[in-house]
């Protein structure tokens, strides 16, 4: 059998090229070839100028085949090549079908390891200035998606939650908000929305889970832009805070 | 009033000093003076050898007091120096008090940002090459710490998340166990244990809920070093992973 490099699948972070981890950055540095996210900043692949670089995966979700596809261009680059990259938007390990690409190194026996990212929330509650937990407000933090399939009993659950952050949850914000409003969450929660988070396209909208019930985070989002929804009373704006024109194109519904 | 300087809370990450973000070493570079976590690894430091270290806070938890002479020294630090780092262990924004200190440099009109970090999840997840959620199995993942004054409820309502992370709960491991199962959870559940993630120290145990209600882990886990608890089918062993020797240390129950 040919000999094999060694494939390091790699967190790029939110979109900011220096919000990956120096390990990821050094790594990319050596690499022979990295095959990226769609979602991944050209502005990060800069520090592979060098290697041959190899978009896969679409935007938003995968069909199966595209995956299986993946997993074989990351095998068939394992043994042409000594140092893979493959570089998933956000942290491989929450979200990212990682799973099934280490599933099919392991079957063709070739060596990997996994260097972590900042995922969205973290990212989003910097941009923001909002602590994800609060003594005594908010003890922990539910990161999920919202599948069309779920069940009504799955959101009631997460309803529970101190803090949930939704993924990918653009298009079903209105469901969200009011599933969670009939599990009981109060219509007042606040919801910090994020956009972009981290790119020169960030922006962020603050709101209500009423508000969000009624459709009015729909005409702000941009479809052509990931965002997250970050849902609970740690969101709520801190009167001590000054307006945050830090964030670019920052709005915020009154 | 003197001019002031700005202030970064940045995230350290989970210990190895190159998984701090690039944007967080280049501040470290630049940094007058570095505030740190007495958790950060020496070996970080090293990114900002002029500047003036201070460490700050204790190993696990602060009491109010503390805190609130740490947020004194921070903002003592911003009138007498230009660019102030505040490294935090793992990511601010997660179980890390930053919003004490963020309402300390607001109320002092003191500029500030937040860098993240890779919290111990996402490491711990990446060194176990276990993702956080699968397709079909975990579609959302519960970050909590075990609060002795917990009531049962929440433990209740955690239960049904489908993968959960405990921070801070190597004591109450028994107990969370326990409650998991008093909750619904099966006692056949997985759990993965992952101590002093990313550092020379990095050890990990698999057993099951039942074995740890049994307190099985409480013999094995070093009180000296900080630990995560992951629960849930996600963390079940793959078929088709070979034997994890590249963790250091790593012990693993039957």
């Amino acid at each position: 059998m040919k000999a094999m490099g060694k494939v390091y699948l790699i967190g790029a972070g939110p979109g900011a090229a220096d919000l990956i981890t120096v390990r990821g950055m050094r790594l990319l540095e050596q690499a022979d070839v990295v095959l990226h996210d769609a979602l991944v900043e050209p502005a990060m692949l800069e520090y592979a100028p060098d290697a041959k670089k190899i978009a896969v995966g679409k935007r938003c979700g995968q069909r199966s085949t595209a995956q299986h596809f993946i997993n074989k261009q990351i095998v068939d680059a394992a043994r042409e090549h000594r140092l893979v990259v493959r570089l998933k938007g956000g942290d491989p390990m929450l979200f990212g079908r990682a799973d099934e690409e280490m599933r099919a190194l392991e079957a063709a026996g070739i060596e990997y390891e996994v260097v972590p990212g900042i995922t969205a929330a973290l990212a989003s509650a910097a941009a923001l200035k909002r602590s994800l937990t609060l003594r005594g407000v908010s003890r922990s933090v539910a990161l999920a998606t919202h599948s069309r399939a779920a069940d009504s009993d799955e959101i009631r659950e997460q309803a529970k939650a101190d803090s949930l952050v939704f993924y990918m949850g653009r298009d079903s914000a209105p469901a969200i908000a009011q599933q969670l409003i009939d599990a009981g969450r109060p219509g007042s929660t606040p919801v910090a929305i994020v956009e972009a988070c981290s790119t020169p396209r960030e922006r962020a909208l603050t709101l209500t889970l009423a508000r969000m019930a009624l459709g009015e985070a729909q005409e702000w989002l941009d479809p052509s832009q990931p965002s997250l929804l970050m849902i609970g009373e740690a969101f709520r704006e801190r009167a001590s805070a000054k307006p945050r024109v830090h964030l670019k194109g920052m709005q915020f519904a009154a």
